[in-house]
């Protein structure tokens, strides 16, 4: 940080990538910068930036004095007081961090891949090197969630997170809700309007979320969870017919991200589930994300808003960095004392939830009663069911009682021998107001 | 502060007050103390508590020790580091605080009514002193709301905040949409259930919502606002014909607190208003809160949970009471840079929205042409009309186009001198998807 010739501090940023969220960021500083200075007590100036390519076209007029394509040489610099990684990916974007906290200076990142796996680790490096590491926009883009996890809920105990934390699957499943298209349609019209990647794996099979629910649950919890802790469904297996049943049962198929603690141990799982249509969650819509927090003194909480693009991944990052600068500026920071301590993880197989199970049968006489035997054996109750015919079979719908997911699986396989069972169409877990243990 | 037999921290709170509120404060630093030891790098003691009426029985057990009814000389005593305000009221809350920034002592207050009218004021005493301010508790009890507009958005320019920030109208307007029950069974049913006062003109003449309007409204635009300047309608006049119109119309009727700039002025106003039943805020029902943030970057944004009660504000409070700890932990604070200027206010007779009016008409000829022309004398245009014959009359129901707020009320002067009006039954505000301006 140096003072300016009219006595004004000034924060020196190296931006380290300028693709869609580093545009934004590059954008927000400038066009705020006054009421940013006003805020901050000091002028955040971007001296350097590093780019991969520098001679690639970008969104924002970046002078070419600033532009470099040695990222490390930007962490390094003597010009530079505050780091912001907007690149992503784990490599080098995690040397770059490390070698920035090592400099003791501060980071700023919306890089959720590297979080969710290092996470811990960075946040014990920025806390010994007593520098602020920073990520507000790593999870849901423009919603403040980090924040009021570690500072607002700081004297309260979470006990749970319930979080539509991709807005692409979350488009998708409304689209085929709201317009009752089949899944692939709606994939290859978001993929043309640039709503989805062309290889859509992240999103559509529950990547990017399970990322997502582990720095929250890491947050919410102060344990270590890594992404590939995170039990993981996508929405591939979601069909049209699953939405109609959901409606049916007054429920909304959302793809959901969950943290939770059981007895002291944490359950993390990203899969679709049908939740109330009246649960504030069901109402999150479109490209929307939105997180539930259950907390004991607080009780239920919800944020909501766009999770991605870049100006609300941009603000995100923004906001971090005033509030990083402002640590500069009053030379001081006021590093989090929390010690994350290892997760003792809770298997899927312990889940307790209600289950919707779809079934395409025989129509004759006796099947539901095979059906039903195949429930009982395994200690599965039942706790609604309803037939149509449908072609020269019939479908069998069964919600269940809460139960364990060994159990419910053990009757799926079950029913997959049952003779009059022609297939198992679907299984979808339910989450009833109270949600799942 | 000071540092304990076993080398470990000690911030003592003095708290002021311990109705609902603080008893929820007590109950949660007590209950929840390892957990904000670690996260504040400190351990946080209750060293005295003020209150009128030392006989007084509690929620929970003060010892006798630590209970005084001298509340300045807890602010001044040399073992209270930090004040902790929940008496309420405007003075001798005001007084108190005050007393305490001069001391250097940081101050946590859930003080609605203080920081409406004297919030500009009292921020900038804080700030000369060096020493934090928080009022996390005074908006939207447990709802994380303050923090987010001052540190996450502060890189961005919020454009309007909307919110339903009254529990007990919002209980009321769901049961009478629910059940089709009347304004004043509800309001008996409420008081008799504790959800509303004796004396209910606080919550159901919006002057609870306006003074929390107030704050936000101060905090969104760095303008000082103060509760008197804002145009308030309670729900008083809010009758079952008109939800079922809403209903009709696909709205849902909430009364709403709104802070806008137009043009650099700043627009402050709680009423009624007939919301999209797909907004985020049409699904917030009973006692819940809900603030929703339009920001140029980040676009909108929903904070929801609950509005009141012991537990929530009372770990609204503790969260900042651990902020504040941390501050003195690390022997510095930061200060907001803000500066909050005078607010240049907007009239209520300049807002443009539409308006649902619903007339009790004679049921002949002619009566819609004459009803017409009176709107169109006064520049308003009619969107939608539709008319239902009732008893021997007939009910008309129009909604207007967006028009500016003195066109609508010279309209219905007009409309109350038509010879075939009976009645001018309803003005609602409709706030469409994109809001007024």
């Amino acid at each position: 940080m140096e003072a300016s010739g009219t006595d004004e501090r000034v924060v020196r940023v190296g931006l380290l990538g300028a693709g869609t969220v580093g545009s934004g960021v590059w954008r927000i500083l400038h066009e705020h910068a006054d009421s940013i200075a006003t805020r901050t007590g000091a002028r955040i100036e971007v001296t350097r930036v590093a780019v991969r390519d520098r001679s690639r076209p970008r969104d924002v007029a970046i002078p070419d004095h600033v532009l470099g394509d040695d990222a490390m040489a930007v962490v390094e610099a003597d010009d530079v007081d505050l780091v912001v990684e907007v690149m992503g990916g784990r490599e080098p974007a995690g040397a770059l961090i490390r070698r920035a906290l090592e400099l003791r200076k501060p980071v700023v990142t919306a890089n959720k891949e590297l979080i969710a796996h290092e996470g811990p680790a960075l946040t014990a490096m920025a806390r010994a090197a007593g520098v602020d590491l920073a990520f507000e926009a790593a999870v849901a883009g423009g919603i403040p969630i980090i924040r009021p996890l570690r500072a607002s809920l700081a004297g309260d105990r979470v006990t749970r997170v319930v979080g539509i934390l991709n807005g692409t699957t979350n488009y998708i499943l409304t689209r085929m809700t709201e317009a009752g298209e089949d899944f692939a349609d709606v994939l290859a019209d978001a993929q043309a309007a640039g709503y989805a990647e062309a290889d859509p794996s992240a999103d559509v099979d529950g990547h990017d979320a399970a990322a997502k629910t582990a720095i929250l649950a890491t947050l919410a919890f102060d344990v270590a969870v890594h992404a590939d802790d995170v039990y993981r469904e996508g929405i591939r297996g979601v069909s049209a017919a699953d939405l109609r049943v959901a409606q049916r049962l007054g429920y909304v198929i959302k793809l959901i991200g969950v943290a939770n603690v059981v007895d002291g141990r944490v359950g993390v799982r990203v899969h679709p589930a049908m939740l109330p249509a009246d649960h504030p969650l069901a109402s999150v819509r479109g490209v929307f994300n939105a997180v539930y927090v259950e907390a004991d003194a607080t009780g239920p909480l919800m944020f909501y808003g766009k999770g991605a693009g870049a100006m609300p991944t941009g603000a995100a990052v923004v906001g971090d960095v005033i509030d990083a600068a402002r640590g500069l500026v009053h030379t001081t920071t006021r590093p989090s004392d929390v010690h994350v301590g290892p997760a003792d993880l809770r298997p899927i197989e312990e889940l307790r939830t209600q289950y919707c199970v779809r079934l395409e049968v025989d129509d004759r006489p006796g099947v539901l009663a095979e059906v039903a035997r195949s429930f009982g054996a395994h200690d599965v109750s039942i706790a609604q069911v309803w037939q149509d015919g449908v072609a020269d079979g019939a479908e069998l719908v069964l919600v269940t009682h809460r139960s364990r997911e060994a159990d419910l699986r053990a009757t799926v396989d079950a029913l997959e021998r049952v003779d009059s069972v022609r297939r198992v169409a679907g299984v979808i877990r339910v989450e009833s107001e109270a949600f799942s243990a």
